[in-house]
């Protein structure tokens, strides 16, 4: 009975996170850092928003499709203060997290049968929602060599073969933390508008950086790309689930159509709440919270020759630690077993690469250090106790 | 640039929602009875929990793809309570309002170029989301003579064409209000299981309901049905964005990655607040909502010759009265210019018909007594002033 379409795989964070949560139930002390979640939360104007409106017992009906207002305005100036960049509010929809702004973009920019581009290894939902929808799904083989991130020339030898129609680029990517710099983005921006493909442009994890800057948006390069940023990381929104979309002019009427038929609006609380997300107070405490997650990555990566694992990628942003196992793979078949026998030894959980990279996957681990200095300490001691 | 696929209309409702926050922001007065939002909004219990939640800042992270475990559970107690149905928690999705839940429902059961069958009038959604998923739409025109709900000759005839893969019902229908009987909805169970169709039965205003019944679910006659259901109406946690699927045993798996991948999570904090829905005083302080929505619906039918529109149907459940706009449309060119001269006018905002009925739409218009009695009072004293 279920559809073809719908053999996708499942996202295997997902199903981790169902096992540490009976592993927590049975009272084990579990150390996850599987999923990209920052444990200190949401803003505490943001929270405290969210109270005084339940509290005083707010209907929330719909919302516009696109979210409210104020909040595409202040969702424009967070792009002045930190990119210098105009964005006209309407061409801002904010969304179901992320995950709801994927969706829209990819069903508003690509047909059945859409040849689109994406790094492998990379977050997998894009794959599968891409799939699941029709689309065709054009790996670009990214290793260390070129900092896990597509080339031009890659992306002229995909496109060479049959056009491309779109293609994801993430930075700070997903699982490895790499970013493209400045240059390399603006290529990208024009390789893109030469060959007329669309370019979405994952920005999820701006502002959880460890360079200085906030990340590099596609924005400061033109206006023909379509930008995904979210609630989720910077911001520590996660369940809240909210983001938002900066489109190109010509997609914002059919995200439009699309969004008030397959979601309505987004949370109408959370799009409230949010609303306190962009105070100089709220700025203040993510910050403080990047802070931790950059103490975490620096316990992490003083611990390499100790974890004994192989190669890493560079974490220049986001909260993973993307490396191959190296010498634990002569003990274990491949890494998801490496996972899984760690976990249930140990009570740390972490992402096996398979979910990210189908090819070379198997060899590789993704930790988000989102968790905190304190639980990185604690899951790199029972992570060398466990290796022996 | 956009996608074929993304050539749905605008979902009617949203954008003439968006005129009345226009016409609000410049002071108009607005008896805005084009949605169908509960204008209580959610039950104290659910609004305090709420508020404790956030007030604690409590840090919400992903759940389960399918929803916190205690919510499913507290889901197949409800089901027990109001249908005496035993439903495994296994097969209950939490999703993301009931939009979610069909969006997934049809990427899990259709492929692209399956028969879907439903109602004409019906709720546009169902169409726009199929048709962006690239499924085939077969209308079933459903007038007064068969109340407005789907016959078996009739899915005889669509099926003997070509055969369908699915049929969406709903009891109570938006915008109709009609209801199946408990017979009715047992021979179309009956007759999806003997031609291998799925059942999608759209339950989400059950509750609603003016027979002294509860609505009668598909689940009562087995449990290859698929059912979609909210929060968003009996509950009134419209902007919320949270509802639930009972799915067949085959379709869960798939459901779940999809979920995963689609969505990651329905919103944390309504589902943890959710909890408190199901309590005796919440069951209560809804019925009290339901009575309020029987008498604004008292109101309108007493009110039917004043009106002077043509042929209503019988709204058995929900919160529409559905009509044809009989003698009106001598003045003007169709529903939909007879809606926004009234908003013009009056600051009534009606919906009109054409989102729901392609064929016969112009002729008809959707009023929402959703906003209550007074509200009802009003417009229908504005309404008859601006007919003159």
């Amino acid at each position: 009975m279920p559809s073809s379409r719908s053999q996708v795989p499942a996202f295997e964070v997902m199903t981790i996170l169902d096992r540490v949560a009976q592993l927590r139930a049975a009272g084990r002390d579990v150390v996850s850092l599987c999923a990209g979640e920052p444990a200190g939360g949401a803003p505490s104007a943001v929270n405290r928003a969210a109270a005084e409106l339940h509290a005083a017992g707010t209907p929330f009906g719909y919302t516009p499709a696109l979210g409210i207002r104020p909040l595409r305005e202040a969702i424009s100036r967070h792009y002045l203060d930190w990119y210098a960049v105009d964005v006209d509010p309407d061409r801002i929809a904010v969304t179901t997290g992320s995950s709801g702004g994927f969706l829209l973009a990819f069903l508003a920019a690509f047909d059945h049968g859409d040849r689109v581009a994406l790094a492998r290894p990379g977050y997998p939902a894009y794959r599968n929602i891409l799939t699941s929808l029709g689309c065709e799904v054009v790996d670009i083989d990214c290793g260390p060599d070129v900092r896990f991130q597509p080339t031009i020339a890659q992306l002229d030898q995909a496109h060479r073969k049959a056009p491309l129609k779109g293609l994801i680029l993430a930075s700070p990517a997903n699982p490895t933390g790499t970013m493209v710099t400045c240059d390399e983005l603006a290529d990208l921006v024009a390789w893109c508008r030469e060959h007329s493909v669309l370019l979405v442009s994952d920005e999820i994890y701006h502002g959880v950086t460890y360079d200085g800057s906030r990340g590099r948006s596609a924005l400061e390069s033109g206006d023909e790309a379509t930008v995904v940023s979210s609630f989720s990381k910077y911001w520590g929104m996660t369940g809240w689930r909210i983001g938002w979309l900066v489109l190109p002019k010509p997609l914002v009427d059919p995200v439009d159509a699309l969004a008030g038929n397959l979601a309505l609006c987004p949370p109408a609380p959370a799009q409230y709440a949010a609303l306190e997300a962009f105070t100089p107070e709220s700025y203040a405490e993510c910050d403080t919270a990047v802070e931790g997650f950059a103490a975490a990555r620096a316990r992490l990566l003083a611990a390499r020759d100790r974890l004994g694992w192989g190669v890493a990628a560079p974490a220049d942003g986001a909260f993973y630690y993307y490396a191959d196992l190296g010498p634990q793979l002569d003990r274990f078949q491949d890494s998801s077993a490496y996972a899984a026998a760690l976990l249930e030894a140990t009570g740390v959980a972490i992402t096996p690469g398979r979910d990210f990279d189908a090819r070379l996957g198997a060899r590789t681990v993704r930790l988000s250090f989102a968790a905190g200095e304190a639980a990185i300490v604690e899951a790199i001691e029972r992570i060398t106790a466990f290796q022996g």
